[in-house]
């Protein structure tokens, strides 16, 4: 709870688990710990719950300002009062997902009794699993139902599976910038970085220390950050924002001179390892590149089929990472097996890629404020 | 010269240049050395030459078989007898570029008169060099006049560049899959490559064994090369080739289980450190990035009224790479000073990305035969 956010009453809280989680793999997690965040009151019949589900690099601080912190939550554009996800009305509520490195369980997290670390024993974790050890939570909170789930990306898919899984959970599931099932595309990005990571030899095998790296850097996951930045931008956005330019203090004919974008890219890159694992980074990306909507289905036909409530699914025009026509082909297939009425498909005309969804709302937060309040 | 190539004549030189290279950085090259392959017979009055220029990691074997290779030169299939740059009227003309790695002078050749290897003290090379010393070498070669000059990618950068700063040199320029000024998006994918290439250890400042990398491997450069794939294909093209499919052997909830895809980038990312060099890599990619056919004009339209003949444009509907678009505003800025005789812009309909140019011979061919009949 910070300056400047007073009017958001932010709480933050781990919830234990000893009961094992049963993973999509065959594997347990057990015991397992999530950290989640919530903004705003809980009402009394408990009918006012919004869950935000997070990206790959994102976290349960999804909104407001810790003290001392000069940057808000992630998605503080899109919640809070008065905003799309409207606190002075909705319980809002974001869990950092299982296998991630802000609180929750993950490859950093010691293998109960012993105080060893998972590092690479880590189960593969699936989306289906970061949802289920969610609705464990909610069960646990109480929450049986929620007014809606909410996610872009990876969070877009969460919520997709939500709405497949657990189809009696929400009664309403907006997505963004997201799929139904990854593409050999974006595993070709996430590929680059991944093997970025792992090449490097300060990796060791997962034995590295977490906190020496924080203070000497690891070049693998700042390389593999970059590539992950170019499929979240755009060739618009890259140019609007850098064009051509060239650091004022390097020379174009030094080999190492560099572009804006180079800098940009360095910096960011550089940064990443201050605040992101790479183990976390491997399970995250593991997840994301082996979800598909229709596993353990006949087709994505009859895995939306399950859906019993609305879906508002928003993607951006430039989005190169999860092409808009992967989203209307979960429109176009909930239209092709009758339920139309249960989803809305909006393409937000943008030239900001991928990122659109965290950075774009102006353009895009009605959508959601709308889809919030329309009535079921 | 080889099997199933038996019609084609190729010629292989190698030729030294005593002279002095004045590079565009203010550096000098000196003394240098050329490797260069030809296809067919120079006619009586030297009319019927086609100059063929080549791409990041191509080379000046354009075409046929040597003898005991399996595969042919990476252009062989517009090369050659009645194809559309036809050898039995065309006497073709491959360089390859200096800074590269096939034999011409590059960052691994010695630096005369000591026998040190150039290694980071070679030169910052640009595409104007690159073609400079081609014009040299064609001067040798008592060539003064082209039929055409023809080239994609890095190869149409050259093209484009003949046609300003040696605007009497050719007849017809070809350029595919191209830009005039390489935007923020492909120097961000370059980016990504080059990094993976200096933060790899193995690097040592330059100082690696060229010979052992080639035995070892090279981690950094082979990353590298994957990055680069990306951005060659497009998201139908993964689609098309491997879909979802999952390598038999792998399990899917193995951290290290990999997609189709994840195996043809590794298979050609670890192939690549046989063929191509990390320092050539760097130098290449900086002369890409650096291209602007606009430096030292006012304008584009400046640069573009410099061409006295003819432009034929081909870029690739969806090349992600260079888009269409930049290629379109060449051809509408030639437009815009009056010069639309001199240019013909084509976008083929094509799925395959960037390499379009290299691989949908069928969809384009065409297009460069009747450029090269077209009278003037």
């Amino acid at each position: 709870m910070g300056q400047g956010a007073s009017s958001l009453k932010i709480t933050t809280h781990v919830e234990r688990f000893t009961t094992p989680l049963y993973l999509e793999s065959g594997r347990i997690l057990e015991p397992y710990e999530l950290i989640y965040e919530t903004y705003g009151e809980l009402n009394q019949d408990k009918s006012n719950v919004v869950v935000i589900c997070h990206a790959l690099t994102g976290s349960h601080h999804a909104a407001g300002l810790y003290e001392g912190d000069r940057k808000a939550g992630w998605w503080d554009a899109m919640i809070g009062s008065a905003k799309a996800i409207d606190t002075d009305k909705y319980f809002v509520i974001c869990v950092n997902v299982v296998g991630s490195c802000f609180g929750s369980t993950g490859p950093l997290s010691p293998q109960y009794p012993s105080s060893e670390l998972y590092r690479l024993k880590f189960p593969v974790i699936t989306i289906s699993d970061i949802v289920k050890a969610q609705i464990t939570l909610f069960d646990r909170l109480g929450i049986h139902k929620a007014h809606a789930v909410i996610g872009g990306s990876m969070g877009g898919m969460q919520a997709l599976c939500f709405s497949i899984e657990h189809s009696n959970f929400a009664k309403k599931h907006i997505i963004l910038a997201s799929t139904y099932a990854t593409s050999a595309w974006a595993i070709a990005f996430n590929k680059v970085a991944r093997e970025s990571v792992l090449k490097d030899p300060l990796f060791k095998d997962g034995f590295y220390d977490p906190i020496e790296i924080k203070k000497s850097g690891f070049p693998g996951l700042s390389t593999g950050r970059m590539c992950g930045y170019i499929s979240y931008l755009s060739p618009d956005t890259m140019d609007q924002k850098f064009s051509r330019n060239y650091v004022q203090t390097d020379g174009l004919y030094e080999l190492f001179g560099r572009f804006e974008v180079e800098r940009y890219l360095d910096y960011n890159g550089l940064n990443f390892v201050n605040w992101f694992d790479p183990l976390s980074f491997l399970y995250i990306t593991k997840a994301i590149n082996i979800f598909d909507a229709t596993r353990n289905f006949d087709s994505l036909e009859d895995s939306l089929s399950r859906i019993k409530s609305k879906l508002t699914l928003i993607s951006f025009s430039s989005d190169l990472l999860f092409l808009p026509r992967e989203m209307a082909k979960i429109h176009q297939t909930m239209c092709n097996i009758g339920k139309e009425n249960l989803s809305t498909y909006i393409e937000v005309d943008s030239s900001y890629g991928h990122d659109g969804f965290l950075v774009e709302i102006d353009k895009f937060s009605h959508h959601v404020g709308d889809a919030l309040q329309e009535r079921e």
